[in-house]
C-alpha cells in the first residue's frame, strides 16, 4: 500500500508555519507499515493542487491531503480534487443542514458572532465532488472527504483522503476514519511495535558506541531496527520491529530491549513517553518527599518543566528565579562570605542555593543551578559553565559540567541535566 | 524564476523531526520574489531523489535539495543528482585534499575522534557528478553542489542546488552562495519587503475586523498584500510589498502601516522581531525601574520568557514559583486571611502576590499570575481562569480573565496576558 502526503496552504509552502501535520502523518503511516515514499506541499492554487493529487496517484495507492478546507475563498482542496478526478461540486444537502444548525447555535450563544466571513461563504464547507463521501469532523466544523479516482492507465488511480489543516481535527480525522481505512485496504496489514528507550546525561555517539556490538549482534537484518534521535539534550533509542501481529513484534524486540537496557545501564531513565521531569517527580512521590528549586541561568525554565507535569503540586512546593545575584543573598540566604569568595557561580553556591531554597520552601530535596548562559562570561568563567547543588536525605552534592552550545541551548541542556543529576542521586541513594 | 525544494531523508518523511529547512527557505525564497510553487520531501533513496529532481525541473527553473550531504551510505543526494543528470561521479582532488587536512586537525585536536564512521567513508564528501561544482561550507564539512542539466523537452532543464540538511549549515550556505546566484538569474528581480506589526491581548478576528474597510481601501489590488498570523496567543499583522527597488517597496508600506497602527492602537507592541517580553523590559529600562515576578499555575514560564532576553538582569531581580498554596503565604507573605476568604486563585491573592515578590526582590515593580490550568478546576474555579497582579508606581492593578484552552494553552497564554498587562498598564501610566 504505498501513500504520499500532499498538504495544501500558502503558509506552508512560504514558512509561515513548519509543517508538523506531515511529521505527525508521517509516523502514523510509518507505525502501520504503509510505505510512504513522498511528502508534498502546494500552495492555495486549484490547478497546482490537482495537478499535485493526479502525480501523487501515478506513484502511489492513496494521497492524504491536509489543509484547504476552511470556508473562505482561499480554500480550494474541494476544486482541486474535484478537477483531479474531472468531476463536477455539488452542495450535499446533509451537511448544510448541518452548518445551518450549528451556526443558529453560534448565533445564540454568542450574539457578537465570531466576526469571519458571512455565513453565506460559510457554506462552502457543504460543498462536494460528485462521487465523494465526508468524513466525520468531531472536533471542527469543516468535514473531510473521501474519493476513489480511477486510473486512466496502469496504476494510475487510487484514493484521495482530505483533512483539515487544523492539527486536532486532523488527528481525530485520521485516526477515526482514514487509518482504519487504509488498514482495511491494505489486507493483511503489517504491523510495526515501537519501543522507545529513554537516555540522559549522555552523548548521542556514546549510546551509540555503548549498542555496538551486542545489539547489532541480535538485530543483524534490520528487523528489529533501530534508531538514534537525539533532541534537547537527550538521546532515545528506538526499537522498532515488524510482523504480523503485535505479539510477534514485541518477541522480536524483547532481546534487543534487554541488551540495550544492559548496555545503557543508568543513563536509562524511562521509555516510550516517560518524561524526565516526569520521573524526578515520580522518585521523589514514590519516598513521600517534596522539592523546591532555585535557579538563576535557566530563569524559570527548570520550574517551568517540572510545573508541565499533571499533578507535579503533590510533590513541587515551588521555587525561586535569583536571577540578581543579591538575591541569591536576600531571598535564599546565600552566605555574603561564599558570594565573595567562590561568586555567584560556583559549585559553593550552587550548594547554597539548594540549602536555602528548601528551608525556605519548606521542602525535603533542593535542587539549584547556577551557570554562565551565555552569550558574555560571568565573573570570569567561561560560557556554559554549570553548577549543579543538591541537597536531601542523600546529603549535599554537587556537579559542575562545561555546556557546549549558545544561550538558548545552554538554557535547555542545564535544564535536562539538572533534573538527570537529581535523578541519579535519588537513584543511587536509596534509603 | 520558478524555484522547487525538495528536502532528503527518512527522518524527514517518516517524520522523526520537522522539515524546519523548507519554510525557512520558503521564507527566503518569498522574500525575493522567487515564484515558489511546490516543495517535497523524499526518502534516503537514489531512484526517488533523482525522479524528484526530474519532476521539479519539468515545472521549475531551479530546484534547491536539502540533506544527504553527509558521510554515510544513507547520504545520496550527490549520486541522486548526478542520475538525475545522467553523469558519472568523481572524486575531486581538491575537495579530496581539503578533508585530509580537516581530519588530521581533528585527529591532532581530538584523539579518540568522534567515533562517527571511518575516515574512508567520510571522503564520500569529496565526490560529485561530473560537471558539478562545489559550493562552500563556512560551518561544517560537507560542500554543496550546483549543476546546470539540460534540459530534453523545453523547459525541462534547470539548475539543481545542493545544501546540507544541519540548519546552520544550510543557512550560511544558501545565503552565501545560493540566494546570490538566484538572483543573478532572474534578472531585474522584484524586491518583496515585509513589515511585521505586532499585537497581543486581542483575538485574530478582532484585528481583521479593526482593519476592514480603510485599510483595504488603501491596498485593494493585493500588492502591499496584508496577513494575519496568530501564534502562541499573539496576532502579527505582516503587510508585504513588491516593487523594483526597496524604496519603492517602503513607500507602498507606509500608508497601509499608518492606517493599520491608527487602527490597532495600544493593542500594538512592536514591529518586526520586536517580542512582548523585550518591549515590557525596555518601557522598565526607559523609567530606570526593576521588576520581579511572582507565578504559580505558570510555574516559571513567566520568568523563563523574560530571562530568554539577553541583558535581561539589568531589570529583572528574579521571581518565585509559588506553587504550593502554603510558598504565597510563607515565601510571599500573602495574608492568610485574604487566602482563606478569597482564595489562592483570586485578584486580591494576585495582588499580594505581586506585592509580596516586589518586596522580597527588591524591586520597583511586581508581577503576579494566579489561575487554574487544568485539567482540573481548582477551589471550586473552572479551568482557564486568570488573575494578574501588577504593583508600582502606578498604583495596584488587578486583571482578570478566562482563558480557552487546554493545560499547555492555558499556561502560554496567561505569560502573553500577563506580560501585555503589564506592557499596557506602563504604557498608559507615564510617569
Amino acid at each position: 500500500m504505498r501513500a504520499e502526503l500532499l498538504a495544501v496552504g500558502d503558509e506552508l509552502l512560504f514558512g509561515d508555519i513548519v509543517n508538523g501535520n506531515a511529521a505527525w502523518l508521517g509516523r502514523q503511516l510509518a507505525d502501520v507499515g504503509a510505505r510512504l515514499t513522498m511528502s508534498t506541499v502546494v500552495g492555495d492554487n486549484v490547478e497546482t493542487i490537482a495537478a499535485g493529487i493526479r502525480a501523487a496517484l501515478g506513484r502511489a495507492d492513496a494521497v492524504i491531503l491536509t489543509g484547504g478546507l476552511g470556508p473562505t475563498q482561499d480554500d480550494l482542496t474541494r476544486e482541486g480534487i474535484a478537477l483531479a478526478a474531472g468531476v463536477a461540486m455539488r452542495r450535499d444537502p446533509f451537511l448544510e443542514a448541518s452548518l445551518r444548525r450549528w451556526f443558529q447555535a453560534l448565533r445564540r450563544d454568542a450574539p457578537g458572532g465570531t466576526g469571519r466571513g458571512t455565513p453565506e461563504m460559510n457554506y462552502r464547507q457543504a460543498d462536494l465532488p460528485e462521487g465523494a463521501e465526508p468524513l466525520p469532523n468531531e472536533v471542527g466544523t469543516a468535514p473531510g472527504i473521501r474519493l476513489e479516482i480511477a486510473g486512466e492507465g496502469s496504476g494510475s488511480g487510487g484514493v484521495v483522503y482530505a483533512l483539515p489543516g487544523v492539527p486536532n481535527e486532523m488527528y481525530a480525522m485520521f485516526t477515526g476514519s482514514v487509518l482504519p481505512d487504509l488498514l482495511r485496504r491494505a489486507g493483511e496489514p503489517a504491523v510495526v511495535v515501537h519501543r522507545v528507550l529513554r537516555t540522559a546525561g549522555i552523548w548521542e555517539s556514546v549510546v551509540a558506541q555503548a549498542l555496538a556490538g551486542e545489539v547489532e549482534r541480535l538485530a543483524p537484518v534490520g528487523n528489529p531496527m533501530i534508531a538514534f534521535l537525539a533532541s534537547g539534550g537527550q538521546t532515545r533509542v528506538r526499537i522498532s520491529a515488524r510482523a504480523t501481529d503485535r505479539a510477534e513484534a514485541h518477541r522480536l524486540i524483547e532481546p534487543v530491549e534487554k541488551a540495550a537496557r544492559d548496555a545503557l545501564g543508568i543513563a536509562l531513565y524511562g521509555v516510550d513517553d516517560d518524561s524526565l521531569e516526569g520521573t524526578v517527580l515520580r522518585l521523589l512521590a514514590e519516598r513521600g518527599e517534596t522539592l523546591a528549586v532555585a535557579e538563576s541561568m535557566t530563569g524559570g525554565l527548570l520550574a517551568g518543566r517540572l510545573t508541565d507535569v499533571a499533578g507535579a503540586s503533590a510533590v513541587l512546593r515551588g521555587g525561586v528565579v535569583s536571577y540578581a545575584t543579591e538575591a541569591k543573598r536576600d531571598v535564599l540566604g546565600v552566605d555574603p562570605e561564599v558570594l565573595a569568595t567562590s561568586g555567584a557561580v560556583s559549585p559553593e553556591t550552587a550548594a547554597a542555593m539548594a540549602a536555602g531554597v528548601r528551608d525556605l520552601l519548606g521542602a525535603s530535596n533542593g535542587l539549584a543551578v547556577t551557570g554562565v548562559a551565555g552569550p558574555d562570561e560571568q565573573e570570569g568563567k567561561p560560557v556554559g559553565t554549570l553548577h549543579i547543588g543538591m541537597v536531601g536525605a542523600f546529603g549535599t552534592l554537587t556537579r559542575s559540567l562545561r555546556l557546549p552550545g549558545d544561550r538558548r541551548t545552554n538554557r535547555i541542556y542545564a535544564v535536562v541535566q539538572a533534573l538527570d543529576a537529581l535523578r541519579r542521586t535519588l537513584t543511587v541513594h536509596t534509603c
